[in-house]
């Protein structure tokens, strides 16, 4: 048990893939979690729940939900409406429910309608994944050290954000509450766009001729690697995020758009002293990373 | 001493970076040179590498060369014209030359014309490196098992060209022989386009706002922080670069541009469909990497 920490009675994770198991997993290895439940539409994926113990009771009854303290969606960001509204007739007064979309205004605008007035809905997000998805990909560390941002709304109750706080602090992360809009415009040049850009480059490659592609390949580890691991990610999951937080990547994307202009111009010109000079500031940007130990 | 490979008399080593140390301390590890030497022009890095073990003889003065059968460029691809001028009037009959260059016809096309013809010129690039550089960021293990290309001219002497494949085999390395336009090509799209990009995307954040950046930092792990990573790089090696390989890189930012705008034109009219079909493909080329060992 967590210092201080008092446990859920009943937790239910609904979607139980990367995410969901990993922070099943966590919750238990903290002990803060009396019973853990998994709901998830992918009968595969409730066996395997079951099966790795993640979780003490799994299917896809929505009625699961009942009798839960703390429902955590961790289905893509498009499902989480659906979803929500599924479980919704089976919540338990006073329930503190929470999702770890990557995207948090489409959240909480397709959410916070459909669910009753006695439930406590504060919206969350995890800074912390991997590119494998499913249950089997889960892991009780993946939290730790890393962030976690609650973007409760305006007049959300203090005690539910509190706890909902102790939760996340006891599978090791550290949490910081901002504004729904505020989340997904940094998460625009932190994550969105960086996927994106892989996903890009790394379709670009797949469209050279049959030779070339086996040569990118066998000679990736000159920085190309590095993109396609963040291009395997979850498709499903990245198509949702790029549906439901489509003005601020596109914002970003104009931003990038210009900048490329300026160093393919450099590059044509042969300006080597521009390209030199933008090079030369992207360093201290890593060793800021660097000191924050997210690197 | 590896099986076989009879060893070099001399080694010199040109420009005593990342790669240079690099492949003295792996040469030393396999045994098959009798002497390194290392000609750079910072004086700490000279200082470093003899600290460090790294060469026997280290200095700034050209006539290092002298008795060195195997001489091998490691400075920035625009220095390699200047520094193989410079080496050229020391060079011993016979001496192996090869240089280490991210781009390999804008090197042919310096380096070739100045060397005397009693020496054998081959062009070659190992495909391995890090974001890290100078002397100490030097270890033995870097061409383990990675790719290692060479682009003899045609009519280069076979002799040459095998006596130089199994110095880098016995450094770990797997060689293939191409040519240096082919070469420049596959490099633009697994390695020199990254590399731009990352700079870009990195470049494009440090512009936000002041207390984004601080936000950038903190949330880095969605993503960016791998493109920090590679946009660490050394800006003088990576402005040489794309001064030399302008044209395949352009053509190949042209491509990505394409594909970059279907993607913004399908995120801005909620094409879903499109998004998911074209992530998903990305996984395959990510399983043939991790198939062919270079993840
Ligand atoms: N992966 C990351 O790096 C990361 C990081 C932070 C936050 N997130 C967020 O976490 C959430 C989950 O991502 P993940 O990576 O854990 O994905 P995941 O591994 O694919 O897990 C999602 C789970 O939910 C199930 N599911 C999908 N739609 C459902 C529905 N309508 N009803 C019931 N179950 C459903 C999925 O089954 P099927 O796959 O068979 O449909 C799967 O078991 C997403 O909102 C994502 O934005 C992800
Ligand atoms: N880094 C990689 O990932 C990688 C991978 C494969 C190939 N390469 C290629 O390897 C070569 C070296 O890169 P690196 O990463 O090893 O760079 P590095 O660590 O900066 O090493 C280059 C060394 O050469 C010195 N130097 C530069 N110009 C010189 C000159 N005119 N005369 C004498 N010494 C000079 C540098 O000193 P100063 O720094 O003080 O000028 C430094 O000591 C480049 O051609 C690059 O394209 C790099």
């Amino acid at each position: 048990m967590s210092a201080g920490v008092a446990p859920f009675e009943r937790v239910l994770i609904a979607g139980i893939g990367l995410i969901g198991s990993s922070f099943a997993l966590a919750l238990r290895r903290a002990g803060v979690a009396k019973q853990i439940v998994a709901f998830d539409h992918t009968p595969a994926h409730i066996d395997e729940a079951l099966h790795l113990g993640i979780a003490d009771e799994a299917g896809n009854d929505p009625a699961l939900a009942a009798g839960a303290d703390l429902v955590v969606l961790c289905v893509p960001v498009g499902a989480c409406g659906k979803v929500a509204a599924k479980l919704a007739p089976h919540l338990s007064e006073g329930a503190i429910v929470t999702d770890v979309g990557s995207v948090k205004q489409a959240v909480i605008r397709d959410v916070a309608p459909v669910l009753p007035p006695h439930v406590h809905f504060i919206a969350g997000h995890p800074i912390a994944g991997t590119e494998h998805s499913g249950p089997a990909a889960g892991f009780a560390e993946l939290f730790d050290g890393r962030h976690c941002i609650l973007t409760p709304a305006e007049g959300a109750n203090p005690e539910a954000v509190a706890r909902l706080q102790t939760a996340w602090e006891a599978v090791g992360s550290r949490v910081t509450i901002m504004s729904a809009e505020h989340h997904d415009r940094v998460l625009a040049i932190t994550s969105h766009l960086p996927h994106l850009i892989a996903y890009t480059i790394v379709g670009t490659a797949t469209d050279l001729e049959e030779h070339m592609q086996q040569e990118v390949i066998k000679y990736s580890a000159g920085g190309f690697r590095d993109f396609t691991r963040i291009a395997a990610s979850d498709p499903v999951m990245w198509r949702d995020v790029f549906l439901n937080n489509r003005e601020a990547v596109l914002e970003m994307l104009g931003r990038l758009h210009e900048d490329l202009g300026l160093l393919a111009r450099a590059i044509r010109i042969g300006d080597g002293a521009t390209l030199e000079e933008k090079f030369a500031t992207t360093r201290a940007i890593r060793r800021g990373i660097i000191a924050a130990k997210q690197a």
